[in-house]
């Protein structure tokens, strides 16, 4: 068994570039692939309740979907996402509770000021019988407020994995070493990190983590994700593998790279000069992925966008 | 002033893809975004006798060439590589005696097991006047050589900039920082680091260089280079802009990264499953590049035929 425990988001992450929606061709490849492959965990999606405009299957998570991947995955534990914000306690019962066969754990999606309203919506889905995921967002700001940091014992008991998200894509690797180093300090469950490769940092600041004492490593196919996209779960297994830490099927991983591969072409996530800029500097891309997914602005008229943001925060 | 000096190699290393033809309108926004950032070397191509196969002119790099790109380049120091193993002493004069007007500084690539016959060349370009670069492929097999590591000193004197070349695009932060401080101990010269981007660690090797006392770095725009491709030398400014090193045209940035975008699409380089195996493994990307161009082969089959590589290697 790993030691470090892998979770891969691709269609929970990914499913920012194709509204959550997958080609049935491209779900048979990944789940067959994943199946075979040193994952511990597979985040399928988000789990919410109607909204009023249009999102696919992979947004929503019905249970007939989630039942067809627990038997494609009889050997992963099945994770789906709620984004706190969007989800008071009062609901967490008529969203979940039907589904205590068809997944293991339920993640939310934590920004630091509405802490609180994640322990609480933690408490609703605990009643539930699920193990509890807290990934709390913006980690470059929730390390420099005492205030948020002393709230995190409040989870020991509670909460079954905590995971520190780097939102902008920007943080270095001794400062992911020094927030998990101080996460495990003062928490009794598994520590994990999610990084985003605004910089190409998402890899070095994984294994930095995992040097820190991280149990767990988000991840994604091609990096697959919001904006700049997330850690390439095939660097993450390959870079393992050489280092003798997980055997890989390497037939099984070239498959589903592949098969991403031509999204990949058609979607462009990844990380570009726009985004090189958002992370650099700690700015939001989701206005970036805004910007650049309309196609409407040049490079330079975004960069230049940025820079105007990037001289207000510092003027503020 | 930059403290560090930031080479770019863009249609020196890029070339392996192009067989070192450019389209002129990318030549000119080339030249013209250049000449406005913070890069301090322009490495153009490769200077060479005649070959039996075709190459394009950066191969070449005829003393008219070079003279337009000195008037395009007015604050630039331009630089040209040689291949040391192609290149005998006895027509270091015939190649480039007549062009100490029109270059500054004459890089040579060196196999470390031939290092002698590098401190000859470098002997004769000196003779001519010419500022010499040493850049010393596979440095991590070098730096666990005491034989050649002895030799270093006899560089002092001779050779005016070195550099670690990363050649299998896999060393890690720590090997960089321990290379550098190591060759900074018995150096006289400035040292650098040309890191490969196999693994996506670059940029943080470059940073980790930086930190350690290197004085130069080489990057390529979009990271266009040989195998997986280089440091991106639009991620490097925008970092080192981000934290106050120097200050960005970001127009200038942004033309030159869009002009070369089109290109990748072209000629995809960048890395990929097969890159990222052999950088983990230290297997020679050379033959890597080969297979994935040839476009014959699937990524199933040349990820097996890396493993195969890497096992024999074990075993030896």
């Amino acid at each position: 068994m790993n030691k470090v425990k892998i979770l891969d988001c691709t269609l929970r992450d990914g499913g920012y570039y194709t509204n959550w929606d997958f080609d049935k061709s491209l779900l048979d490849v990944y789940f067959k692939s994943v199946e075979k492959l040193p994952i511990d965990v597979v985040e399928v999606g988000y789990r919410s309740l109607p909204q009023t405009h249009y999102l696919g299957e992979f947004f929503y998570c019905p249970q007939f979907i989630l039942n067809d991947i627990r038997k494609s995955l009889p050997s992963k534990k099945i994770a789906v996402m709620l984004n706190e914000r969007d989800n008071a306690p009062e609901n967490v019962a008529s969203l979940l509770g039907h589904l205590k066969e068809s997944i293991d754990i339920v993640r939310m999606a934590v920004d630091p000021v509405r802490f609180d309203s994640g322990l609480k919506l933690a408490e609703e889905i605990k009643k539930l019988g699920f193990e509890v995921g807290f990934n709390l967002m913006y980690m470059s700001k929730v390390m420099k407020s005492p205030d948020v940091f002393a709230k995190f014992p409040s989870m020991n008991g509670l909460v079954d994995y905590f995971s520190l998200v780097d939102s902008y894509g920007g943080v270095y690797p001794e400062e992911v070493r020094s927030a998990v180093e101080k996460c495990k300090e003062v928490l009794s469950m598994p520590v994990g990190f999610h990084g985003h490769n605004n910089v190409e940092m998402a890899l070095i600041n994984s294994l930095t983590a995992i040097e820190a004492g991280a149990d767990m490593i988000d991840a994604t196919i091609s990096g697959m994700g919001r904006g700049a996209g997330n850690l390439k779960t095939e660097l993450l297994l390959t870079v393992l593998n050489a280092q003798k830490k997980l055997s890989i099927d390497y037939n099984a991983l070239s498959d589903v790279v592949s098969a991403f591969a031509a999204y990949q072409k058609k979607y462009e996530w990844g990380t570009n000069l726009p985004y090189m800029v958002s992370g650099a500097n700690s700015l939001p891309q989701k206005d970036v992925m805004e910007w650049v997914g309309k196609n409407r602005y040049s490079i330079s008229t975004i960069v230049n966008a940025l820079n105007n943001q990037k001289e207000n925060v510092m003027d503020n």
